[in-house]
């Protein structure tokens, strides 16, 4: 049993040991029950003293600032206590214990960045043939455990339906607040999907939208979008989606110049009306820091006119011509009518959604839709898991 | 005078007229009355045809893909009609009527590219001697004009004081929504900025706050953040800011490898409390595609363990070391005391915050606070700019 204190309101199970603790020049040299050694800088170890002097119990945020600890500060000594905690007294006289199982999530040493960094989340890509992952209302309600669920399905898949939603206006509020608040923007916190005359969008008339996200005239698009069903009783509407990674997997290997492209050559995109004059240049493909296709931002509608140097012209208008042919190939589209009270959630920025043209004259069509940020979603993800 | 349409509620005036089109290949080359010479491919023509066919009059969105337009289409006719305006004829029977301040406006040859970069808004850099832009809350309510002043001291100088707001709870978004909508956060849409015993961060202790930006812990922090003062009477509390570009450009200059660091190395930051638990990883500095400034990312009590390879573990605290130090430069800081009904509204991206500790037994005090985003600021200030 060990009770150091830590910044923090996870928990850190005990993976491994502590072993032995042997002091260098500028760090400590930890050793394992399991063999790893992981060095730990003295100027991180006292950095991240987790004492009630040096991290507000409350907020369990750190008071310390580090520039106010000498450069040169060295541990006086180390030793494993009897709890398996890691113990070191500082040349000034403040005194740090370090939890083992802690200390062991937060290692530097090579391995250990390795395994965080293959531990990670990974996007499942799909095609025409997924297996939509679709969930009940009443039991994302009911039960934390399909909550969560959801939840990862959203992030890993992108493409989830939730079914048994009720269909008065404003119930997509009760759905979006098992996740958080919603995210505002200038079309309202919910929006309602309807053929307009006064039109602000081409999302509010009878055509067809071609695949697209949502929002690429923002910096940050929207994470999640929800898009749910009161009314449907037109002919046509259908709603069209593809996984945008699996697409730009594909163009990537399939035409690595029309890839690199697309990753490049920032385009711009528009939403503007009388009352706003929204702008936003970015590439359309985002790599990570790894290279790995992180984010698409594609709207045909909401596009300006290419910026490019003359000679870069043709190769841009290459790169998007074959990413929208790709997109309107069958092996990537999963195409589904909505029904009354069944609701689309999906990853705005990696799914791109489209709707068939609709016939006003043959019904009535009424969709509600709302945003939540990804940060949302992944704290949410991380508090269900806490449990 | 000139009737052609164009997908945009913006005004283009005539910069120069058209003289001369000359049909090459793969694209036209038009001539301007000053000289220059711009060539337009026929595939981006054709994309950004502005005809009612091209583009739904009413939404000024485009409904026309150029995928749906062969890959080799050129024009089978070009001339400049008598109010001045470019007419195509297109070999598959299409037409279209370029407007020449339109088209002058998203030339794409060298020049006119260089000149559109060269226009592009530049953040002004101050230190401890600048004069704060200070503003009337009746005069932005009454005047457009000065409206449009104050947002354009927000893009660019980043640090403003708003005087005469009411100082009844709630009067914050009365500011704010001269602007747009307000972001919300898991602390609410109006924040309380008061010492709790139940704090869920360090800004609602009477700590002292060391220099920082609102939410590093969220893939975009907030763009603008408002602090509305409606009571003052502790000791202390004092509103310390500094100009994050101004520090780092001198970083840069004063020791380019710890620049270098905070640019490459990526810090995780964490909110996290019992209802949430929120991360992000970025660099503390982050650079816009030609290499400038865009963002600084700083606040040391939301800040996770370092985590990076061993060997650049010492370079990253040296260099996060060597910023905090600067920050407490007083050659950079402005330190005022916020009285009731004045209001600090700044970039939240750029502009570190920071408060001195006060002393509750020696009154109240209580602030409150919100935020907007980058996207609305620019948006309101395009707007205005119509006019």
């Amino acid at each position: 049993m060990n009770t150091a204190a830590f910044a923090d309101f996870r928990s850190y199970p005990l993976i491994s040991a502590l072993t032995a603790v042997h002091p260098l020049a500028d760090r400590l040299e930890v050793h394992w029950a399991d063999g790893r050694i992981s060095p730990y800088h003295h100027v991180w170890l006292r950095d991240n003293c987790p004492c009630p002097q040096c991290v507000y119990t409350v907020t369990r945020e750190q008071v310390l600032e580090i520039v106010d600890v000498p450069d040169d500060l060295t541990a006086a000594a180390a030793r494993i206590d009897d709890s398996g905690c890691l113990c070191i007294d500082w040349q000034d006289g403040h005194a740090s214990r370090f939890d083992p199982g802690w200390l062991r999530a937060h290692a530097y040493d090579a391995q250990s960045r390795a395994e965080r960094q293959a531990g990670k989340p990974k996007s499942r890509l799909w095609d025409s043939s997924l297996e939509l992952p679709v969930f009940e209302f009443a039991a994302l309600k009911a039960d934390p455990n399909i909550l969560l669920h959801w939840l990862l399905a959203l992030r890993d898949t992108g493409l989830t339906q939730v079914r048994g939603v009720p269909t008065e206006p404003g119930s997509l509020a009760e759905v979006a607040k098992l996740i958080a608040f919603i995210r505002q923007t200038n079309f309202g916190v919910l929006f309602n999907v309807q053929s307009k005359a006064d039109a602000d969008s081409n999302a509010y008339t009878a055509f067809n939208l071609p695949l697209h996200s949502d929002l690429p005239t923002r910096e940050l698009q929207p994470g999640l979008q929800f898009l749910h069903c009161l009314v449907n009783d037109t002919e046509g509407g259908e709603s069209i989606f593809v996984d945008g990674f699996a697409i730009a997997a594909a163009l990537r290997q399939e035409d690595p110049a029309a890839f690199s492209a697309l990753c490049e050559i920032p385009v711009e995109f528009r939403n503007k009306d009388r009352h706003s004059d929204y702008r936003c240049l970015a590439p359309i493909i985002a790599l990570d820091s790894l290279g790995q296709v992180s984010e698409i931002r594609m709207a045909n509608f909401l596009r300006g006119p290419f910026d490019a140097p003359t000679e870069q012209m043709p190769v841009l208008y290459g790169a998007y011509r074959r990413f929208i042919a790709m997109s309107r190939e069958a092996r990537f589209r999963l195409i589904r009518r909505l029904d009354p009270g069944q609701l689309w959630c999906f990853d705005n920025r990696r799914i791109l959604h489209a709707r068939n043209a609709f016939d006003p004259a043959t019904g009535a069509r009424h969709f509600q839709g709302c945003y939540i940020d990804r940060d949302e979603l992944l704290s949410r993800i991380l508090v269900l898991q806490r449990q």
